[in-house]
Formats: C-alpha cells, structure tokens, sequence
C-alpha cells in the first residue's frame, strides 16, 4: 500500500447495471446505485465489467451505463470504464467513446473468442494504450478470456508503462504475489485484486485495492475491510473479511441445476439490491433467467444473517 | 447426403476478410476472392465466420464485409452470415442488420466470455430465432466459446425447428456421428462439418457439406472431393482428401514462438491467396502479424508440391 | 489397410476384466469372455487398458488378468498387455512383468499425475522401448493423461522404430488424419482408433484396426463392420456402424448425477455382457457402482433393440 | 491457529527424494535431509508426495523411501505418508504398507486417470478412512488429479470425522477460505496451504501449517513465518514471505523449452539442496533431466542473493 494518492488504490466496486423487467436499462437505480457506493466511501466505480454485464448489452446500452455513471459520480471518484471487446481493434473503438464520455481510466482483457499468443497480447495492450491516452488497467480473468496473463507479461508491460494496474481475478494468489514483488518499485502502479474473499490476505501481501463485486451489496464492509488493513489492524481486518466471506455465500443460492455461474453471481447481487431497496428490479440480460421466489428468499436470509437488512 | 435442394449443403468455405497493409477491408480483393469461389463451384459462402476475422473486425467494417458479399454473390448461392457475438442481445442486433443487407442465414454461437448454463444456451438460440425470420446455423466451435453443444441440445433444437443447421467445428467426431443419427429424420436439417480434413469421412458418415477454411485457397479441390462422396466413389474422395489434407499442412508454415493458432490459420490462408493472385494482401487484423518472408515462402513451397502455383 | 499380416491390426476389444461381487477377480468369466471375443473372429486382444479397469486392480490383480488372457489366447490372436502407469520406471516395471507372462505387445501412455513436456514423453517412450524388447504402442488418451501426443512426436516415434502402433483415443480425428499421412510409408506401423462410432470413417482414412471397448459387447458386429472396410463395401460399413453407433447409447443409461464417465462406459459394458450371459457379474471396481435396477433395464432395451438379446 | 497440540499444524514439508546419479534411492542423503528439517524445527514430515517423486518411484523404493524416513524421524514430529494411488484399491494397498512401517498419517488425493464423480470421490475417500485406521488427509491437487475437490465435499467428509486434514495445492484460495470458515468449530481438523508464497496470507486467513516443497530448501525460514504468524507479527511475517517468494524463483531456472513444470520445481528443489550440501546429487527420475550447469549456475545466484549459500 504504497500507493500515491493519484493512483488507483482502495474499494473499486464493479458496478452492476439494473435493468427494467423487460431488459431495457434502468438509469434511475444505476444512478441511485452510484450514490449508494459513494455514500459509503469507495474509492473509484469499475463501470461496464464482467459484474456489469458488459457482455451482455449492446454498445448502446453501453453508452447510456458509461453517461450516468460518469455524470453521478461526477469527479468524486475516479471512474473506470470497461472496454471488453474481442480483439484489439473493438476495444480501441469502445476505449475511444468511453474517454469521448469522460472515463478516467480504461480496462481492458487479453482477446478472446481467438486463440491467443503472449506475444500478440503484449501488442494488444500496447495498441489500445496508444491509441488512447488514459491510464490502462489489464483484466485478468482467465475464467472469461480462458488465458492467464503471465507474471512476466503484466511486469514488462507496467515497467514500460503501458498498464498502469492490473484487476487480478486469475484466481491465482501465487503469481499475483509474484506480481507484487516485481512491481513493488513502480509507484503508481496499482494492483487489484478482483477475489472479494481474500482482500485481507492480499492487501497484507502488498496488495493496493480490491475489485469486488460483492461490493456492490455490502460496499460499507468493504470500506472498513481497506481502512482495517490500512491500519495495519489485521485482526479486525479479518474478521470483517470472514463476515464478507459468509454474506458471499448469496451466490449459491441459484440452483446450478438451471444457472451459470454468470447467473448465480450476477444474479444474486442483483437480488440483493433489490431486497436492500438500491435498485429496482433483480432481472439480469438474456440467456440469464432472475433468481426465482425460493433463491431469492435464500439471498433474505443471508442477508438478515449478516446484518444487511 | 439426403438434404434436399433447397437446405444448406456442399461446400460452403467461411470467406477470408482481405485486408490493405493499414489493416482497413480490401473490398477489391474480396469481391475477387467471392468470384473465385463461386466459379469454382462452391455451394454456399459463410461469412464473418472465424476464418473471416470477424472477431477482429468493428461494426461498421463487419457491415462492409457483408455488402460486398451479398451484393457479389447476387444470389447465386446462399450466404451464411455469422452473427458471432457474446451473447443473446448482440447476436439479435448482428442478426437484425444481416437480414437487412439480405443474408440468406444466420449463424450463431453459444454465449462466450460469460459461463454459460445448458439452460441458458437453449434459451439463447430459441430468443435469436424468434426475433429473427432466417434460417439458423448453431455454430459449435469449443476452441472459441470453450463449451461444447451437446448431442442432446442440438438434437432438440434441431426437432424443434430452432435451428436448421449445425457447423461442427468441435473436433469431436464420434459426437458429430451421434448428432446425424439423431437428426436423420429431419430432412430439411444440415449437419456441416468444419474439419477441413476428414470431409470424405464424414460425407461417408451422412453429413451433408462441409465449411472449410481451407476452401479459400482451393475451392475446386473440395468442390471435386464433395462430388466424389456424393457419387460414391470413396476412393477418389479419399485421394482428394488426402492431397487436401497434405495441403492443410501450409497452416504449420507460421512459427508457434510468435504466432498463435489463430494466426498460422489465417494468416497462411492469406499469404496462400495472395500467392495465387487472389487477393492483394496477406496482412490480419491486430494483434496478428502477416506471415514473415521465410514463413510465406515455406507456404509457397506447400502450394507448388499441391499443384496450386 | 497396407498392414502386412505380422502387423498388429483389426478389431482388438479392450477386454473388461469380469469381477465377483466382492470385486475379486472373476477368473471364470474372464476366460468366458475371451473365448466369446475369439470365437467372434477378432483380431487381437488389448488386456489392462482402460476399459479393462486397469486403473483400479492391483498389481497382483493385474497379474492374474494377463495371466488368464494369455493362457486363454493360448497364441490364436496376439495379446497386448496394457503397462499403465504414472511415470517411466514404473510403467517398465509393468512391461517385464507382462513379457514375463507372455504378452505379444506393450501398451502405455505418456506420464500422468505428473505434468510433462513433449521432450520427457519422448525420453519416457524410448526408455520404455529399450528396457523391454517387445511391440510398443502409444496409447494416446488425453481424457485420462491429460496431455495429447502431437502427430510430430508419434511420427518421429514410429519412423525411429520405438513405437510400432498407436491407439488413439483422443478423438481429435483431424490430427489422426494427418498422423496416417505421416506414417504411410513405414509398412508395420499400424494406426489403431480407440473410438467406436467412427470406425467406418478412419478406417476409409487408412487405419489399420479399432479398439472398441462397445467390441466386448458386440464382437461379431465389429468383424463385420471391419470386413466390409476390408472390402471396400462403404455402404455397408456404414450400416453396421449406425447400428453399432446406436447400440453405443448404452453408455447413456448410467445417470449422470451419480455416476461418472468411467461409470457410465464401464458399468454398461458390463451390464450388456451379463444380460448377454458372457459374465456372471457387472460390478465395477471401487469407488465406481453398478448400474442400479433401472438403468441395466435401460441397457437391455437398448441390446433388445440392437437384436443382442 | 486454534489447532489443538495433537492436531497436524505448522510446517511440514513435502520430503524430497535423493536418488543417486543411477536414479536408485540414496538413503545416506536422505537421512541427511530428514535431520536437517527436523534441526530446522519443523512440525512434520510429507514423504512421498508430488514433491518426493511419490509418482515417479516403484513401490519397493517407496518402502525404502518410508522406511528411511520413520526411522530418522524417531517419532521427534508425525510422518504423513503419502497413498498417491490411481483408485481406491491401490491407495488402500499403499495405506495398509505405511501403516505397517509406522506412519502417523496418511495422504490421499481423489482418483486420478479415471474420470471421477464427486460421489465417487466421496466413496472412495470413505473407503480409505475405513480400510486403515489412521489419520486421513485429503490432498487436493487439481493440476495432477485434473479435478477441484469441492468446499462441499471436503467439509462434509470433515464433519463426518472422515478426514482430518486438508493439504490445499489447488490454488483456489478464495475456496480455501471458505473451507475455513466451514470448519471452523472442527477443533482437530486441519486446514494446510501447499501454496510456498502466501503463507502468511493464509495463515492470517486461518489456516493451520503449511506444506511447502520450498521448505526442503528453506526450512528455517518457513518455521520463522510460521512463528511470526503465530505470534501475530504480520509485518515480519510479510517480509520473511517476501524473501522465500523470491527465493522461490529457483524454480524458474529450468528453461520452458525442455522441462516440465514438474522438472523445473522438482530439479530447482534438489540442485539448491545439492548445492547447500544437504544432499549428494541432484538427479531427479525419469523422463526428467537434471539441470544443466547453466541452470544450477542460475539456482546458486538465487541461493546467494537470499544468504542461503
């Protein structure tokens, strides 16, 4: 946590994006989600990622997400804009209307749908950081791209400055500890990790912020989760971790027996809001289904459980 | 080989993207690579296809490409447009604008990027049908998506009239050999096989064309293999097969230090077009390089040991 | 179909090894099941594979199954010997013990358990090669290994004399097609497909011989589909295979919420032979169960309907 | 670390196992290695596991192997004995020899080369406890068992007194964590990281001991990490973890381009402890290759810069 002040750091919830019954986006709750996040003290808004649904909306609906974001956070917080497109050249096309809306910074993943070498991917980042001039941050998150950025990859691409963070959801704490070390002289590069369950582990590894789409529901607990490890009160920091890692359990509450992972996430979060009162409406884009009466009832309880409602 | 006239069959080659050196769509070159085809006797044209970039290419350039084909094409055979999106939202708007330019069908994948659930995968394909009046193709392709359509799921589809059309890029055969026995009373229904080296194999299994990529650089070969099966003559097709499977061999010509698989696909596919005058330029969209001089020339020697130069 | 008549080639079943309830060895029934096999004119008997639940005997188990085989065998048909295990010395452990009891041939895979690199399965084979002076094949099963033996490393294997056969199990038949391209030179080599319901099809592509496990339920069909390759009656091979690619549903019977893959191939096949009266029992080793009461009627359907009872 | 004295807890390493350079067990090395982690202060002994070649060596050098290691160790701290078995028969075969020689526990990882049901692995597990009446640790490796034991699963089996331990080289350590919080009230059950570079993460997150192949290299630093743990001294604890993570670089010393991950980790492993004169050769089994000079060369420096040498 030697972050500068200028450089990402702290709780960067992946937002997600509330959409009416009949899918369309509904910017009312995305707005009241904005200001739920930034009440409670997060230190930036990832827009337009996995928990975002990016995937799932057409660039339009792209766009409108982007705007209220961007118009209700309104310079409080540093606002990062998901640019998850196959290759490079729809990613620079995405990265350019998110700096034309006024992102602070960009994200982006390896390509995918393609097959992909280390080589190609290190020209990838250095196309998109060269045609736009914002801070970059590289998406690891092999369970979408199904590639894993190497430890060697993300360090030559931050000592040359093409990225200036990386959003770890590999999953893989070794290498993200790898990453730390090889990293550690570079100060304003940050890096995040996207796993909501062991924030407290790699915040004590070295770690600057955290990503968490949980976040999205409990972001007061994520709050005092980063001020506790920033104390160095490592004991409260993990008790509010193992508290977060029990309301985590909200994702399990879709029958895997007819919903994704996507859904069971997604889904939940979205669930939850909606109980908590911050949005209006639980359903997720199609091919998702929403969480149905019984699921939901789970996410209550959960919820009562630690506290939320 | 019982498809009827009017349903998809033969030798349909997924149509390379021709590219200038600054990487924008050749749209000479590609009108060329159309009338090559055509006058050699293919049966239909997918395009935006894998082999056709469309990963790598934006909105409006995938618009581009689908124009010049169809209006190429003039409909002399059936033009597959590949609607090659994340998930059900923007394959729908994909979809929308190929009936639009005048497609003649529509192909899709299972949702990528996101995980995905059976459930959801159906629920997919039956949500493109319906709001979208063309003939689809379920395009199984694991190497991209990283799920497999199941046997059971295609076979429903397929009864259920959602899907008219599978392109097997799976790999698995002996899944292929169950999917016709259980479609085989569905005379209207067409099973293509993406595997550019066992078409003889696969004819003699019952299904009935084939998507090569390999069709691009030699239409004529697939179109004398194809008529081979159709007559019987297992031993010409497996000697066409054979040559054409030598052939493939130019997808080795790139080096696996630098190049992903992707790229020694398409990349050779290109530099063996340009080789035989076909289109003007070998050059793949980013993060992709051209083949190299030494790479280009060991295609050359390919192609001339073929026949083709 | 060049193999001369030394050359392992054919229809080689992988022999179930029969066991009591109690899960010994059913000596009995082994030899009962061979005789069945060798009275149905196959050509070659694969003891220990997977099929034969080598995975799950011990090694004195292991011995008395090679034992009975080769004795029953007693040289009508050659006997290879399955030699599967994690890592080099181990598998040539197995591979004296099988020359010891008579074996005619050695199969074995590359490492498993460990995690391997091309270079080490090629020093594996060899070392195998050079403490043993029997017939060698590659037995190519990525499902279990986890690694898929590329074509350049069987061709180089087979060209230096230190394999002199291959199963493939791996279902990538486009790589097979191009294995059999590279090694149609060497005239003892032999390209052996592990896979049941494309035997027509690889046998059209130039195999020389299958090893269907579904070959223990049904012998007789095998031979016949294997003669009418022979012949180059495709028509009729492709019948034979359709009816034998039906009776393969019977791995199907198996629920998949309870049993796994190995279960549910395993479990049938000895289901089918004890309907058939070949074996007494169709327990499976631990930790696998037996088809319970249902799914064993599902199979008798099925062999009903195949005209096997 | 509410682990009662009884229970496994602390750092206990995976034992490597010197071979002389004709690959047979060099036993005099061996007792050499065993005394130095003992006078190190280490809490256990791991003997034939991934680390100690368990997959590579017969089973009468994996007698030797335990033989040695029992005798050594003279009850001073508990022997884990690891049953790393493709099915339940054969670690159950392997269970019964290690019980007879004196092991205070034993080690077991779900079935591997067959294709395995979370409801045979349950079973099987069940199987082993039942067999031998020894303490049962349920190893979970997912890069050699090609298959995630589940938090489900692995709590159910705590809870039912079934195994007594968790050694967690999944690498998933978000799932770890949850396994923490499910077995928190289990107060003899322990929870063991394999993961060398996030001990003090782990730890912090509630984990009872470490089993680090590192520590054959380094035990003296990983029983300061652990103590510091103990004590609550996260930022020593951080440091130390930081110096044995780079020191964990050794096993980047083995070049890609010949030798596996197994190689590499197994080879860097034995070359430093070589080198420390801890034991007399280096040599690792086949198909594995030593290091060459100019990769011992590579260990030393790393050695040398952490003041090992």
């Amino acid at each position: 946590m030697t972050s500068t002040p200028q450089s990402l750091h702290g709780v960067i919830p992946p937002v997600v994006t509330p959409l009416h019954p009949d899918r369309s986006i509904d910017t009312a709750s995305l707005e009241r989600l904005v200001r739920f996040l930034l009440d409670a003290g997060v230190h930036g808004l990832f827009v337009l990622g996995s928990s975002g649904e990016t995937a799932y909306l057409t660039d339009s609906q792209r766009d409108t997400v982007l705007d209220v974001v961007v118009a209700t956070a309104a310079g409080e917080v540093p606002v990062l804009a998901g640019c998850v497109e196959t290759t490079t050249g729809r990613v620079i096309e995405r990265a350019r209307m998110a700096e034309k809306v006024g992102a602070d910074a960009l994200v982006a993943t390896a390509p995918f749908y393609t097959r992909t070498h280390p080589a190609e991917i290190d020209r990838h980042f250095r196309a998109v950081r060269a045609a736009v001039d914002l801070p970059l941050v590289a998406y690891d998150v092999p369970v979408s791209v199904h590639v894993k950025l190497s430890v060697d990859l993300l360090a030559t691409l931050a000592q040359d400055g093409v990225v200036d963070a990386v959003k770890d959801s590999s999953g893989d704490d070794a290498a993200f500890r790898q990453l730390l070390l090889r990293t550690a002289d570079l100060p304003n590069f940050a890096a995040l990790t996207g796993h909501e369950v062991v924030v407290d582990a790699m915040l004590l590894a070295g770690a600057h912020g955290v990503v968490p789409g949980l976040g999205n529901v409990d972001p007061h607990g994520y709050v005092r989760l980063y001020e506790a490890c920033r104390a160095g009160d490592w004991a409260a920091a993990k008790a509010e971790q193992d508290r977060l890692a029990r309301l985590f359990s909200i994702v399990e509450a879709a029958s895997p027996a007819t919903a994704s992972g996507s859904t069971a996430g997604i889904g939940s979060f979205k669930a939850a809001l909606a109980l908590r009162g911050v949005i209006a409406d639980a359903t997720p884009a199609l091919p998702m289904r929403p969480l149905d009466e019984d699921e939901t009832a789970e996410v209550r309880r959960v919820l009562v459980r630690a506290g939320l409602l």
